[in-house]
């Protein structure tokens, strides 16, 4: 059935049933119901629809992302849809479990959605070639690089900060304030995650200024969210664990390990200094403002799109972009 | 038209035109091409998909979120996404923003994606039945209700709270503690949104304890986010309104609130004490804790995802549910 047989059967114009389906306004009330309830009865659906069933090529690109109360996440996701959906193609989202393997879902979505490409949003930093060799499509690693895989520079694309570096100057930024005696607040030291690369900049830093590791400042929280954060900083201080600093591996766990701070009668930034990194809008809003590195999330967003596309479109080759933080003073830090 | 047909038209055989529907490989370019071009030209669909087309076989079901930045959505899409992938579906997610219609959104996603039902997270409470006619599949809207439209109760499905009774708790919370002069905070009184039945809530608990409307205490951000209540309440200060007491229509807009009277040296609750709505994880971290009644998110989402599969499975009927609110008891309200 073509938009003529509806024209006919509804005894409208053409044009009047392209306007119907179109949703535009210049419609008498009477004829868009004719057009409506014929289309309802008869399951008529538009031909492009039908067009894009049979197209080999799908104008689909996958977006996975791992960890799906991250805040951080919002704007990278709000500046890779819009670039997808300005260059003509539709992104499909899939969330998953802070768990759950991101190529293994990003394939399955890859053979049943047929995408053209695939971003990762949060994802692990250790792939070997035999994991990705489900992937038929091109990829960008989004907010993370690959650190600790083994994946060849011309096998993969990503766009994230440098972890390690960014950890150093949240750290030298609190040994320049006269800070010695500081904490470490993260998720594990060795998950192969961002928080082993962050930690990896605390402890880098200590050296290069000749301060010692203290174990007892390293507080895990076993987990990235801010509940964890807060009760991992409710164990120290219970321990009597004596610091005058904090670095939070993010603004989240930075979040939880205040309040923790503020009901055990520790004001911030009197009686300890805290820096973290990501820049969410929602810490600069808090009391007092979290003084933190800020990540460009919107352009990690758009870069990652356009590699994507380029890609997609054959018109480039896979690389590692890394991009700069930007310091957000707040007023979580004192001078000692 | 029959696959047959096709194949007489390209002059291949009938197992070629099969080979290119299903997108192998093995089939010489020169043959794939005829086909598709003829399938283009005569906007063939497969009998397979066109059977799955009009009795939606698929196994999707959709979820049109609207406003990506909401931190309340977090919680309910995670349990929506539980809910649907523990029954055997898919979830396809799609964002849209503040101003694009939900219904058409969802009305393009049923026909490319072949949804078999859809879940709105967000959106208008006033549509009328041809609003709707474009969907063929059932759908639940999360979070809000029809409460401004013409929508009978067999047509829809609807899964929230009162936003009405809800505000006037929280403002009747504010007058039990000797409150009279109550700020709201909302993005506009006459929107057609939560905004405007939270703002209803407020002038009408108003009213039963006898106190009049004071326009100047009724602060238009003229959005829902952080800045712009922020800034709302930056005018309401510099402009020297007087009030005790403010009522937000939201947790993120109650902090960013917070932030201005800090700023203006005004600390909460002792200067002024601060009531919201929706209980986010984040503002039970800040200093002080807020006060909020707090929407069962959760269950929201697996009351939401549990209509639409009965929905879906032919085993129930359109239904409004209304769940109750809780009172999260924080810091931020302060007795006169």
């Amino acid at each position: 059935m073509t938009i003529k047989d509806i024209a006919k059967a509804c005894g409208v114009s053409v044009s009047t049933v392209s306007r119907v389906l179109n949703d535009r306004p210049d419609v008498s009330d009477e004829n868009r119901r004719r057009v409506l309830d014929f289309i309802e009865r008869t399951n008529y659906i538009p031909n492009n629809s039908a067009r894009d069933l049979v197209r080999t090529k799908s104008d689909s690109i996958g977006l996975v992302v791992r960890g799906v109360g991250n805040p951080f996440y919002t704007d990278i996701i709000r500046a890779i849809e819009q670039e997808i959906t300005a260059a003509g193609f539709t992104l499909v989202m899939q969330q998953i479990g802070e768990s759950d393997d991101e190529v293994k879902s990003g394939a399955v979505m890859e053979r049943e959605k047929r995408l053209r490409g695939l971003i990762f949003l949060g994802g692990r930093f250790d792939y070997a070639p035999r994991d990705l060799a489900l992937l038929n499509i091109p990829f960008v690693c989004c907010a993370y690089s690959n650190r600790y895989g083994t994946l060849r520079a011309e096998e993969y694309s990503s766009v994230s900060i440098d972890d390690e570096k960014t950890a150093c100057q949240a750290v030298q930024l609190l040994i320049d304030s006269g800070h010695r005696r500081i904490a470490a607040l993260l998720s594990r030291t060795d998950d192969r995650s961002i928080s082993q690369l962050r930690y990896r900049g605390y402890t880098k830093t200590l050296a290069d200024n000749g301060i010692a590791v203290d174990e007892s400042l390293v507080l895990c929280a076993d987990s990235f969210d801010i509940r964890g954060a807060y009760r991992a900083m409710k164990r120290a201080l219970a321990a009597g664990t004596d610091f005058s600093a904090v670095f939070a591996i993010s603004d989240v766990m930075a979040m939880g390990a205040m309040r923790a701070l503020d009901e055990q009668g520790r004001r911030v930034p009197e009686n300890c200094s805290v820096v973290a990194i990501d820049g969410l809008e929602v810490s600069d809003y808090i009391t007092p403002r979290l003084t933190t590195l800020c990540q460009p999330t919107e352009e990690m967003g758009r870069r990652s799109a356009a590699i994507l596309l380029d890609l997609v479109q054959g018109r480039g080759e896979n690389r590692q972009v890394i991009l700069s933080t930007t310091l957000r003073q707040g007023c979580s830090v004192r001078a000692l």
